[in-house]
């Protein structure tokens, strides 16, 4: 099943169903009225919206309107938690190495909270207030759960993994750094997320989903030309394992989104990069220094993880970056 | 003017006005039905919500009814953002010492983004998992903010705080060190805050309201005993510059909370702290070990912040610890 959110005004948008090739959607009426509403009754809503979907498919609702040539809403417009990890281990190991940083520990899940009170639609142009700070984006996936108590276990926490979402975590590079040096985490290196059109269920990913990780690559194109494929399969630690850190110490509430951290393959100098500080590190661990520049005012990105099959599942982010 | 929230079964509450001795209270009723919706709006319902404050004041309300005896919510129960400073360098710098780090930086406030989707109420029984991790209170003052556009100056950003709360940002010692090598900042190490029963115009400080800091001291208990009553004056960055510098890159949304960071002072000796980590870093520092242990399954805390003239401001946090 594929949700998505209809601009309707309100801020949260309206629920609506998607066929699996996204051509087609139909709202949520009488079941939910917006993603939250949705993620926070989950029990009672996933019947009747599988039903929904299925009628969908089968061509059966005469309400049913394009949602190919709609420019929708983030699936979840705004969360009231978002916990992003760097869970891809080749790509953290980079960094270090490329800040001089001492290496990030192996043995726990790295995470920080981030802004959540806006996730951009996929293809809203992103406005950003100078470009010396560093634009850059980076290809994620992400996870929504549904309410998941203080205390949980790895194996409990996969049950409460409810939907997949597809998510550019924008970071200002030349800030991060700063920042991160205090120990306090990033609030001004990293502005609100983008988000892919579909929120999807696990079983859209098929044999995809696996050991509670997206065994996809995730394709990413700037302007224009591919930047990286790498697959989401490599993570160290896997979403369900993500979701037990994260409610050790705190009840997650519904809605709560938890991010992969940038998509990276040990490989990265063939399949390339999910984020140009990743290509810089390569640069400067194989050339001395950093070849690539950041992004500038009018560089679009787009990114997408299809099927295996090649076929659509969370539509693509296709966005491009403008001056606040 | 002084804002509370009454449960009402739903999460966010009621909004009601209180009066200044905080015995009285009255609902916002036609004027905003919760905090957050009067924040959204605040530049319409600031004026009836003062008519209404005045009325109570004044005894001309019949549905006035009696605030003293009640557990109200935190006046803004849950928020899209909570951003929490670290504001007095006292506190910093004796840290920093103890833990052995890099002594934080002086020339930039330090922030990161903590769990918003709950704040505990002031009377509330707060659950943790162990007393293994460190139970520790932190007592901060704290700013709520109307919209703030991406790039507010400091100057404007003054205007943009309508509230001023108290607050307990609870912390766990054992695993906040772990975090904060990192970089990533804290996540299990800051389970939610508590607030104090009234959110209140900055007029009600009266001078105490002085140069976006808040000039009062903080009297903290544990157990009945006093523990501190450091004066929040001492910030090395006043709430609009931290205001401006969480807006740096991002539009505050209208409800975001900023907060201090645990008050201190430089004659922390004498005046004694806001949190257990601090006293147990002078005692490294003065004798070479830590005497003090955090806290214990059934302890309490209490803190208030009262005017010059000993009078109720915000009322007190007053909460016991429990298993969760």
């Amino acid at each position: 099943m594929k949700l998505v959110t209809i601009p309707n005004g309100a801020r949260d948008g309206r629920l609506a169903v998607a066929s699996r090739d996204l051509t087609r959607a139909a709202f949520a009426e009488g079941i939910a009225e917006t993603m939250q509403s949705a993620i926070e009754r989950w029990s009672a809503v996933e019947a009747p919206l599988r039903d929904l979907a299925q009628q969908l498919e089968n061509g059966d609702i005469a309400s049913a309107f394009d949602f190919g040539g709609l420019a929708p809403q983030a699936p979840l417009p705004r969360a009231w938690q978002w916990l992003d990890g760097s869970a891809y281990a080749s790509h953290g190991a980079l960094m270090s190495k490329v800040f001089g940083m001492d290496p990030l520990p192996r043995d726990r899940p790295l995470m920080y909270q981030g802004i959540s009170d806006r996730f951009y639609g996929p293809y809203d142009d992103v406005p950003f207030p100078s470009e010396a700070d560093g634009i850059d984006f980076e290809g994620e996936f992400g996870v929504i759960v549904d309410e998941v108590p203080l205390g949980t276990s790895v194996e409990v926490a996969a049950a409460h993994i409810r939907l997949i979402v597809q998510i550019n975590d924008w970071s200002l590079r030349v800030l991060a750094p700063v920042e991160m040096k205090t120990g306090f985490g990033w609030v001004q290196a990293k502005p609100p997320c983008s988000m892919a059109p579909a929120a999807v269920t696990p079983d859209e990913l098929e044999e995809s989903w696996r050991d509670g990780r997206v065994d996809l690559p995730l394709e990413v194109d700037w302007n224009g030309v591919r930047f990286g494929a790498a697959s989401g399969y490599h993570m160290l630690f896997s979403f369900p394992e993500l979701v037990a850190h994260a409610a050790r110490t705190r009840t997650l509430c519904a809605g709560t989104i938890l991010g992969s951290g940038t998509v990276s393959n040990e490989n990265y100098r063939e399949i390339g990069s999910s984020c140009i500080a990743e290509r810089r590190g390569i640069e400067v661990a194989d050339e001395g220094k950093a070849r690539t520049a950041f992004m500038s005012f009018g560089d679009t990105v787009r990114m997408e993880a299809r099927t295996r099959l090649g076929r659509p599942l969370f539509g693509p982010i296709q966005q491009k970056v403008v001056a606040a």
